[in-house]
Protein backbone atom coordinates (compact mmCIF):
# COMPACT_ATOMS: atom_id res chain seq x y z
CA UNK A 1 0.00 0.00 0.00
CA UNK A 2 1.27 3.45 -0.80
CA UNK A 3 1.07 6.39 1.50
CA UNK A 4 -1.97 7.51 -0.64
CA UNK A 5 -3.89 4.74 0.45
CA UNK A 6 -2.46 4.69 3.62
CA UNK A 7 -6.44 4.92 3.95
CA UNK A 8 -8.76 5.59 1.58
CA UNK A 9 -12.75 6.01 1.66
CA UNK A 10 -13.64 3.40 -1.19
CA UNK A 11 -17.06 3.38 -0.62
CA UNK A 12 -20.53 5.46 0.82
CA UNK A 13 -20.03 1.82 3.75
CA UNK A 14 -16.48 1.02 3.02
CA UNK A 15 -12.91 2.02 4.07
CA UNK A 16 -9.65 0.67 2.59
CA UNK A 17 -7.05 1.07 5.18
CA UNK A 18 -3.58 -0.80 6.56
CA UNK A 19 -4.45 -2.95 9.25
CA UNK A 20 -0.82 -4.67 8.93
CA UNK A 21 0.25 -3.28 12.88
CA UNK A 22 3.95 -3.14 12.09
CA UNK A 23 3.12 -1.51 8.95
CA UNK A 24 1.36 1.35 10.56
CA UNK A 25 3.65 1.52 13.28
CA UNK A 26 6.52 1.89 11.08
CA UNK A 27 4.69 4.39 8.71
CA UNK A 28 3.46 6.35 12.11
CA UNK A 29 7.06 6.83 13.47
CA UNK A 30 8.58 7.73 9.40
CA UNK A 31 5.45 10.51 10.07
CA UNK A 32 6.55 11.76 13.88
CA UNK A 33 10.56 12.18 12.16
CA UNK A 34 9.62 14.20 9.20
CA UNK A 35 7.41 16.26 11.85
CA UNK A 36 9.29 16.54 15.14
CA UNK A 37 12.40 18.84 15.50
CA UNK A 38 15.07 15.76 17.33
CA UNK A 39 18.16 17.83 16.79
CA UNK A 40 18.90 18.57 20.18
CA UNK A 41 19.03 14.75 21.04
CA UNK A 42 21.14 11.35 21.65
CA UNK A 43 19.82 7.97 19.60
CA UNK A 44 18.09 6.80 22.59
CA UNK A 45 16.69 9.96 23.88
CA UNK A 46 14.79 10.18 20.43
CA UNK A 47 13.24 7.04 20.75
CA UNK A 48 11.63 8.21 23.57
CA UNK A 49 10.91 11.88 22.30
CA UNK A 50 8.99 10.12 19.43
CA UNK A 51 7.25 7.69 21.54
CA UNK A 52 5.93 10.87 23.78
CA UNK A 53 5.04 12.40 20.34
CA UNK A 54 3.30 9.64 19.32
CA UNK A 55 1.34 8.98 22.22
CA UNK A 56 0.20 13.00 22.52
CA UNK A 57 -0.54 13.22 18.24
CA UNK A 58 1.42 16.54 19.07
CA UNK A 59 4.83 16.88 17.65
CA UNK A 60 5.47 20.15 18.98
CA UNK A 61 5.78 18.97 22.46
CA UNK A 62 9.42 17.88 21.74
CA UNK A 63 10.35 20.97 22.70
CA UNK A 64 9.36 20.58 26.48
CA UNK A 65 11.33 16.94 26.82
CA UNK A 66 14.30 17.16 29.11
CA UNK A 67 16.96 14.65 30.15
CA UNK A 68 18.84 14.44 33.13
CA UNK A 69 22.78 13.56 31.44
CA UNK A 70 22.76 9.68 31.98
CA UNK A 71 18.94 9.50 32.24
CA UNK A 72 18.30 6.79 29.05
CA UNK A 73 21.57 5.10 30.70
CA UNK A 74 20.82 4.22 33.87
CA UNK A 75 16.79 3.81 33.11
CA UNK A 76 18.20 1.20 30.18
CA UNK A 77 20.32 -0.81 32.72
CA UNK A 78 18.36 -0.86 35.93
CA UNK A 79 15.08 -1.83 33.33
CA UNK A 80 17.91 -4.70 32.01
CA UNK A 81 18.62 -5.77 35.27
CA UNK A 82 14.83 -6.50 35.82
CA UNK A 83 14.13 -3.24 38.58
CA UNK A 84 11.12 -2.79 40.03
CA UNK A 85 9.06 -0.04 38.13
CA UNK A 86 6.78 2.06 40.37
CA UNK A 87 3.70 3.40 39.13
CA UNK A 88 1.99 6.47 40.68
CA UNK A 89 -1.78 5.02 39.18
CA UNK A 90 -2.76 1.74 37.10
CA UNK A 91 -3.16 3.51 33.98
CA UNK A 92 0.52 3.90 33.88
CA UNK A 93 1.25 0.25 35.15
CA UNK A 94 -1.45 -1.06 32.38
CA UNK A 95 0.43 0.94 29.39
CA UNK A 96 3.96 -0.65 30.40
CA UNK A 97 4.13 -3.42 27.69
CA UNK A 98 3.90 -6.56 28.78
CA UNK A 99 6.18 -8.59 26.88
CA UNK A 100 9.20 -6.91 27.58
CA UNK A 101 9.27 -7.07 31.27
CA UNK A 102 9.40 -10.18 33.59
CA UNK A 103 8.41 -8.28 36.78
CA UNK A 104 4.79 -6.85 37.20
CA UNK A 105 4.97 -3.05 37.93
CA UNK A 106 4.04 -1.56 41.66
CA UNK A 107 0.92 0.29 41.74
CA UNK A 108 -0.26 0.78 45.56
CA UNK A 109 -2.93 3.28 44.51
CA UNK A 110 -5.54 1.18 45.53
CA UNK A 111 -4.02 -1.04 48.07
CA UNK A 112 -6.59 -0.97 51.46
CA UNK A 113 -3.32 0.52 53.77
CA UNK A 114 -2.66 3.39 51.33
CA UNK A 115 -6.63 4.82 51.78
CA UNK A 116 -6.20 4.47 55.32
CA UNK A 117 -3.34 6.30 55.39
CA UNK A 118 -4.84 8.94 53.05
CA UNK A 119 -7.62 9.48 55.17
CA UNK A 120 -5.42 9.48 58.34
CA UNK A 121 -3.34 12.44 56.77
CA UNK A 122 -5.57 13.98 55.50
CA UNK A 123 -3.59 13.91 51.96
CA UNK A 124 -4.24 12.48 48.51
CA UNK A 125 -3.92 8.78 48.11
CA UNK A 126 -1.29 9.24 45.56
CA UNK A 127 0.59 10.58 47.88
CA UNK A 128 -0.20 8.24 50.42
CA UNK A 129 0.74 5.13 48.40
CA UNK A 130 4.48 6.54 48.13
CA UNK A 131 4.82 5.03 52.30
CA UNK A 132 4.55 1.88 50.43
CA UNK A 133 7.59 2.41 48.05
CA UNK A 134 10.36 2.63 50.46
CA UNK A 135 11.16 -0.97 50.12
CA UNK A 136 11.51 -1.13 46.89
CA UNK A 137 13.06 2.27 45.81
CA UNK A 138 16.37 1.70 45.50
CA UNK A 139 17.36 1.21 41.83
CA UNK A 140 13.85 1.14 40.62
CA UNK A 141 12.60 2.89 37.66
CA UNK A 142 9.72 5.27 38.99
CA UNK A 143 7.11 6.20 36.44
CA UNK A 144 4.13 9.10 37.77
CA UNK A 145 2.10 10.28 35.07
CA UNK A 146 -0.98 11.67 36.81
CA UNK A 147 -0.21 12.99 40.30
CA UNK A 148 1.92 16.38 41.04
CA UNK A 149 1.34 15.52 44.52
CA UNK A 150 3.11 12.20 43.89
CA UNK A 151 6.27 13.55 42.57
CA UNK A 152 6.35 16.52 44.69
CA UNK A 153 6.17 14.09 47.61
CA UNK A 154 9.06 11.80 46.27
CA UNK A 155 11.29 14.72 45.74
CA UNK A 156 10.70 15.45 49.22
CA UNK A 157 11.06 11.66 50.04
CA UNK A 158 14.61 11.45 48.34
CA UNK A 159 15.53 15.12 49.92
CA UNK A 160 15.46 13.55 53.35
CA UNK A 161 17.21 10.44 52.54
CA UNK A 162 14.93 7.83 51.42
CA UNK A 163 17.02 5.11 48.62
CA UNK A 164 16.97 6.51 45.25
CA UNK A 165 15.86 5.36 42.02
CA UNK A 166 17.56 4.28 39.03
CA UNK A 167 15.44 6.81 37.28
CA UNK A 168 12.26 9.17 37.43
CA UNK A 169 10.11 9.26 34.59
CA UNK A 170 7.79 12.18 35.48
CA UNK A 171 5.19 13.54 33.64
CA UNK A 172 1.90 14.01 35.02
CA UNK A 173 -0.46 15.97 33.38
CA UNK A 174 -2.89 19.20 34.62
CA UNK A 175 -3.21 22.34 35.43
CA UNK A 176 -2.62 22.53 39.24
CA UNK A 177 0.87 21.45 40.54
CA UNK A 178 1.62 19.79 37.17
CA UNK A 179 3.93 22.45 35.51
CA UNK A 180 5.65 23.12 39.15
CA UNK A 181 6.46 19.45 40.09
CA UNK A 182 7.74 18.71 37.04
CA UNK A 183 9.93 22.22 37.19
CA UNK A 184 10.87 21.61 41.07
CA UNK A 185 12.51 17.80 39.13
CA UNK A 186 13.94 19.14 36.74
CA UNK A 187 15.68 21.92 38.78
CA UNK A 188 16.75 19.90 42.19
CA UNK A 189 17.47 16.28 40.05
CA UNK A 190 21.57 17.56 40.15
CA UNK A 191 21.66 18.68 43.64
CA UNK A 192 19.73 15.51 44.38
CA UNK A 193 21.99 13.26 42.34
CA UNK A 194 19.10 11.67 40.45
CA UNK A 195 18.63 10.77 36.75
CA UNK A 196 15.31 12.17 35.24
CA UNK A 197 13.47 12.86 32.00
CA UNK A 198 10.33 15.26 32.33
CA UNK A 199 8.03 16.86 29.80
CA UNK A 200 7.65 20.39 31.21
CA UNK A 201 4.56 22.31 31.31
CA UNK A 202 1.28 21.14 31.91
CA UNK A 203 0.92 18.41 29.20
CA UNK A 204 1.77 14.64 30.18
CA UNK A 205 -0.24 11.71 31.11
CA UNK A 206 -0.46 8.11 32.02
CA UNK A 207 0.45 7.30 28.00
CA UNK A 208 3.39 9.58 27.93
CA UNK A 209 4.73 8.06 31.05
CA UNK A 210 4.25 4.48 30.35
CA UNK A 211 5.33 5.23 26.38
CA UNK A 212 8.83 6.83 27.61
CA UNK A 213 9.08 3.74 29.90
CA UNK A 214 8.62 1.06 27.01
CA UNK A 215 10.76 3.61 24.56
CA UNK A 216 14.16 2.33 27.11
CA UNK A 217 12.33 -1.56 27.04
CA UNK A 218 13.01 -1.27 23.03
CA UNK A 219 15.83 0.07 23.30
CA UNK A 220 17.17 -2.43 24.87
CA UNK A 221 15.87 -5.29 22.69
CA UNK A 222 17.43 -3.43 19.78
CA UNK A 223 14.52 -2.19 18.26
CA UNK A 224 15.07 1.30 16.98
CA UNK A 225 12.33 3.42 14.95
CA UNK B 1 -4.95 28.42 50.66
CA UNK B 2 -5.03 31.38 48.49
CA UNK B 3 -4.71 30.91 44.87
CA UNK B 4 -1.40 31.74 44.72
CA UNK B 5 -0.04 29.59 47.33
CA UNK B 6 -1.34 26.38 45.63
CA UNK B 7 2.00 25.44 45.32
CA UNK B 8 4.68 27.12 46.56
CA UNK B 9 8.71 26.15 47.52
CA UNK B 10 9.53 26.67 51.02
CA UNK B 11 13.24 25.36 51.21
CA UNK B 12 15.71 23.90 49.33
CA UNK B 13 13.72 20.44 50.34
CA UNK B 14 10.19 21.18 50.80
CA UNK B 15 7.51 21.93 48.54
CA UNK B 16 4.52 23.72 49.71
CA UNK B 17 1.43 22.01 47.83
CA UNK B 18 -2.14 21.76 48.04
CA UNK B 19 -2.89 18.23 49.02
CA UNK B 20 -6.66 17.90 49.26
CA UNK B 21 -7.96 16.08 46.44
CA UNK B 22 -11.39 17.79 46.14
CA UNK B 23 -9.48 21.56 46.24
CA UNK B 24 -7.46 20.32 43.64
CA UNK B 25 -10.14 19.42 41.49
CA UNK B 26 -12.00 21.98 41.72
CA UNK B 27 -9.16 24.76 41.40
CA UNK B 28 -8.84 22.90 38.19
CA UNK B 29 -11.41 23.33 36.49
CA UNK B 30 -11.45 26.80 37.42
CA UNK B 31 -8.66 27.24 35.50
CA UNK B 32 -10.13 25.44 32.60
CA UNK B 33 -13.21 27.15 32.59
CA UNK B 34 -10.94 30.44 32.42
CA UNK B 35 -8.64 29.09 29.93
CA UNK B 36 -11.14 27.24 27.57
CA UNK B 37 -13.51 28.67 24.82
CA UNK B 38 -16.42 26.90 25.96
CA UNK B 39 -19.34 29.21 24.25
CA UNK B 40 -20.03 26.66 21.52
CA UNK B 41 -21.32 23.72 23.85
CA UNK B 42 -24.51 22.64 26.30
CA UNK B 43 -23.69 22.25 29.93
CA UNK B 44 -23.62 18.68 29.33
CA UNK B 45 -20.97 18.97 26.51
CA UNK B 46 -19.37 21.50 28.64
CA UNK B 47 -18.53 18.97 31.58
CA UNK B 48 -16.69 16.55 28.46
CA UNK B 49 -14.58 19.53 26.93
CA UNK B 50 -13.32 20.21 30.13
CA UNK B 51 -13.00 16.51 31.48
CA UNK B 52 -10.75 16.36 27.96
CA UNK B 53 -8.60 19.13 28.73
CA UNK B 54 -8.26 18.25 31.63
CA UNK B 55 -6.37 14.80 30.69
CA UNK B 56 -4.92 16.65 28.04
CA UNK B 57 -3.64 19.59 29.77
CA UNK B 58 -4.11 21.61 26.61
CA UNK B 59 -7.07 24.20 26.47
CA UNK B 60 -6.80 24.41 22.82
CA UNK B 61 -8.23 21.31 21.94
CA UNK B 62 -11.91 22.40 22.53
CA UNK B 63 -11.95 23.76 18.82
CA UNK B 64 -11.68 19.73 17.76
CA UNK B 65 -14.29 18.32 19.44
CA UNK B 66 -17.66 17.38 18.04
CA UNK B 67 -20.59 16.06 19.17
CA UNK B 68 -23.95 14.29 17.59
CA UNK B 69 -27.14 15.96 18.13
CA UNK B 70 -28.25 13.57 20.89
CA UNK B 71 -24.85 12.43 22.31
CA UNK B 72 -24.63 13.24 25.72
CA UNK B 73 -28.42 12.70 26.51
CA UNK B 74 -28.19 9.36 24.45
CA UNK B 75 -24.73 8.11 26.39
CA UNK B 76 -26.38 9.37 29.78
CA UNK B 77 -29.35 7.52 29.51
CA UNK B 78 -27.47 4.66 28.62
CA UNK B 79 -25.19 4.32 31.39
CA UNK B 80 -27.74 5.10 33.54
CA UNK B 81 -29.17 1.88 32.90
CA UNK B 82 -26.29 0.06 33.36
CA UNK B 83 -25.16 -0.65 30.14
CA UNK B 84 -22.03 -2.61 28.32
CA UNK B 85 -19.14 -0.32 28.03
CA UNK B 86 -17.09 -1.55 25.31
CA UNK B 87 -13.01 -0.50 25.31
CA UNK B 88 -10.82 -0.87 22.36
CA UNK B 89 -7.99 -1.17 24.77
CA UNK B 90 -7.17 -1.74 28.49
CA UNK B 91 -6.10 1.48 29.40
CA UNK B 92 -9.59 2.78 28.25
CA UNK B 93 -11.10 0.20 30.71
CA UNK B 94 -8.50 0.99 33.55
CA UNK B 95 -9.53 4.41 32.80
CA UNK B 96 -13.45 4.28 33.58
CA UNK B 97 -13.77 5.15 36.91
CA UNK B 98 -14.99 1.94 39.25
CA UNK B 99 -17.37 3.87 41.92
CA UNK B 100 -19.54 5.04 39.28
CA UNK B 101 -20.68 1.71 37.54
CA UNK B 102 -22.01 -1.36 38.41
CA UNK B 103 -21.07 -3.55 35.80
CA UNK B 104 -17.35 -3.92 34.62
CA UNK B 105 -16.32 -2.20 31.78
CA UNK B 106 -15.15 -5.03 28.42
CA UNK B 107 -12.08 -5.03 26.74
CA UNK B 108 -11.37 -8.57 24.56
CA UNK B 109 -7.80 -7.05 23.17
CA UNK B 110 -6.25 -9.85 25.26
CA UNK B 111 -8.74 -12.63 24.76
CA UNK B 112 -7.01 -15.64 23.40
CA UNK B 113 -9.68 -15.76 20.64
CA UNK B 114 -8.62 -12.38 19.55
CA UNK B 115 -5.12 -13.27 19.40
CA UNK B 116 -5.98 -16.40 17.08
CA UNK B 117 -8.57 -14.53 14.77
CA UNK B 118 -6.21 -11.65 14.01
CA UNK B 119 -3.73 -13.92 12.98
CA UNK B 120 -6.05 -15.72 10.91
CA UNK B 121 -7.28 -12.87 9.08
CA UNK B 122 -3.82 -11.45 9.22
CA UNK B 123 -5.27 -7.87 10.56
CA UNK B 124 -4.95 -5.91 13.78
CA UNK B 125 -5.34 -7.57 17.20
CA UNK B 126 -7.85 -4.02 17.85
CA UNK B 127 -10.21 -5.00 14.34
CA UNK B 128 -10.02 -8.89 15.40
CA UNK B 129 -11.53 -8.24 19.07
CA UNK B 130 -14.33 -6.85 17.41
CA UNK B 131 -15.99 -9.79 16.44
CA UNK B 132 -16.56 -10.35 20.03
CA UNK B 133 -18.57 -7.52 20.15
CA UNK B 134 -21.56 -8.29 18.40
CA UNK B 135 -23.15 -9.75 21.36
CA UNK B 136 -23.18 -6.82 23.32
CA UNK B 137 -22.87 -3.74 21.07
CA UNK B 138 -27.04 -2.37 20.92
CA UNK B 139 -27.40 0.19 23.33
CA UNK B 140 -24.14 -0.06 24.68
CA UNK B 141 -21.48 3.24 24.89
CA UNK B 142 -18.18 1.90 22.83
CA UNK B 143 -15.36 3.49 23.77
CA UNK B 144 -12.11 3.81 21.18
CA UNK B 145 -8.93 5.39 22.26
CA UNK B 146 -6.17 3.90 21.01
CA UNK B 147 -6.57 2.20 17.29
CA UNK B 148 -7.88 3.81 14.63
CA UNK B 149 -8.84 0.74 13.03
CA UNK B 150 -10.96 -0.77 15.65
CA UNK B 151 -13.12 2.31 15.13
CA UNK B 152 -13.38 1.81 10.95
CA UNK B 153 -14.18 -1.74 11.45
CA UNK B 154 -17.07 -0.51 14.51
CA UNK B 155 -18.00 1.86 11.35
CA UNK B 156 -18.30 -0.87 8.45
CA UNK B 157 -19.68 -3.38 10.92
CA UNK B 158 -23.02 -0.86 11.59
CA UNK B 159 -22.89 -0.55 8.35
CA UNK B 160 -23.10 -3.41 7.55
CA UNK B 161 -26.32 -4.07 9.86
CA UNK B 162 -24.67 -4.80 13.48
CA UNK B 163 -26.57 -4.03 16.24
CA UNK B 164 -25.97 -0.23 17.08
CA UNK B 165 -24.43 1.21 19.81
CA UNK B 166 -26.27 3.74 22.02
CA UNK B 167 -22.98 5.94 21.99
CA UNK B 168 -19.81 5.91 20.05
CA UNK B 169 -16.90 7.87 21.80
CA UNK B 170 -14.51 7.54 19.44
CA UNK B 171 -11.29 9.40 20.01
CA UNK B 172 -7.81 7.21 18.82
CA UNK B 173 -4.69 9.20 18.63
CA UNK B 174 -1.92 9.02 16.30
CA UNK B 175 -0.38 9.58 12.80
CA UNK B 176 -1.63 7.04 10.86
CA UNK B 177 -5.46 6.75 10.54
CA UNK B 178 -6.56 8.24 13.50
CA UNK B 179 -7.61 11.64 12.52
CA UNK B 180 -9.11 10.15 9.14
CA UNK B 181 -10.92 7.47 11.26
CA UNK B 182 -12.41 10.04 13.64
CA UNK B 183 -13.42 12.08 10.25
CA UNK B 184 -15.10 9.15 8.67
CA UNK B 185 -17.35 9.09 12.12
CA UNK B 186 -18.41 12.51 12.23
CA UNK B 187 -19.01 11.94 8.43
CA UNK B 188 -20.97 9.02 8.56
CA UNK B 189 -22.89 9.41 12.17
CA UNK B 190 -25.66 11.06 10.68
CA UNK B 191 -26.30 9.02 7.85
CA UNK B 192 -25.67 5.67 10.13
CA UNK B 193 -28.09 6.98 12.67
CA UNK B 194 -25.71 6.93 15.31
CA UNK B 195 -24.42 9.30 18.09
CA UNK B 196 -21.02 10.06 18.59
CA UNK B 197 -18.25 12.67 20.21
CA UNK B 198 -14.88 13.32 18.66
CA UNK B 199 -11.87 14.55 18.77
CA UNK B 200 -10.99 15.31 15.09
CA UNK B 201 -6.96 15.55 14.36
CA UNK B 202 -4.36 13.35 15.60
CA UNK B 203 -4.90 14.26 19.52
CA UNK B 204 -6.70 11.76 21.84
CA UNK B 205 -6.15 8.51 23.83
CA UNK B 206 -7.15 6.71 26.40
CA UNK B 207 -7.40 9.04 29.04
CA UNK B 208 -8.88 11.85 27.52
CA UNK B 209 -11.58 8.52 26.09
CA UNK B 210 -12.38 7.45 29.42
CA UNK B 211 -12.57 10.97 30.74
CA UNK B 212 -15.13 11.37 28.18
CA UNK B 213 -17.18 9.02 29.39
CA UNK B 214 -16.53 9.79 33.05
CA UNK B 215 -17.87 13.23 32.45
CA UNK B 216 -21.32 11.22 31.43
CA UNK B 217 -21.28 9.20 34.77
CA UNK B 218 -20.75 12.43 36.77
CA UNK B 219 -23.53 14.30 34.99
CA UNK B 220 -25.48 11.15 36.14
CA UNK B 221 -24.92 11.99 39.55
CA UNK B 222 -25.06 15.54 39.63
CA UNK B 223 -21.59 16.19 39.69
CA UNK B 224 -20.99 19.52 37.62
CA UNK B 225 -18.01 21.48 37.49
Amino acid sequence: MTQDTFFQQVSDNAYQYENNPQAIEQESFRQIRELTDLSAFTQDQQQVVMRVVHSLGFPDVSTQMRFSQHATQAGREALAKHCAILCDVEMVKQGVTKRMIEREPLCFLNDPRTAELAKNKGETRSMAALSLWQDTLAGSVVLIGNAPTALFRLLEMIAQGAPKPALIIGMPVGFVGAAESKEALWQVHERLGIECMTLLGRMGGSAVTSASCNALLRCNIQEYY
